[in-house]
């Protein structure tokens, strides 16, 4: 997919697309160390070839202006 | 939980549980170089503190004699 979806107004999902496995679990410990940096912290679907991103702030259950802002982080690990 | 769970008759899932999410991460990257080593790929839904292990024979979409054998070998990683 090539944007995030808004979920049921609570959640943000995306999904990444890769060659493999491998590619997609190099992915998933991008994003698991910016989660750690940022403090906030995605579940991450990993399978083969393919990562989905669900990122919501838990302490509300809803979406928060952090989720926006670690959505387009996230966004720029695949830019690098 | 703490056993692996037959779901539909055609996939094996267990979860896993952490003390954070850097223990589940690290978690989710003995499973997939356990995985790349087999060339057999579960799912893997890592989340914090917790990582969900789906696994299944895509070939069949059921289970085979290598799920079970891998779902072994995943549950020795927490034993090491």
């Amino acid at each position: 997919d090539k944007e995030w979806k808004v979920i049921d107004y609570q959640r943000l999902e995306r999904s990444y697309k890769f060659k493999n496995f491998k590619e997609a679990l190099d992915f998933t410990n991008q994003v698991g160390e910016l989660a750690e940096k940022e403090g906030h912290h995605p579940d991450i679907y990993l399978s083969w070839g393919k990562v989905l991103v669900k990122l919501w702030t838990h302490k509300i259950n809803g979406l928060h202006e952090n989720d926006f802002i670690l959505a387009a982080k996230i966004d720029e690990l695949t830019k690098a």
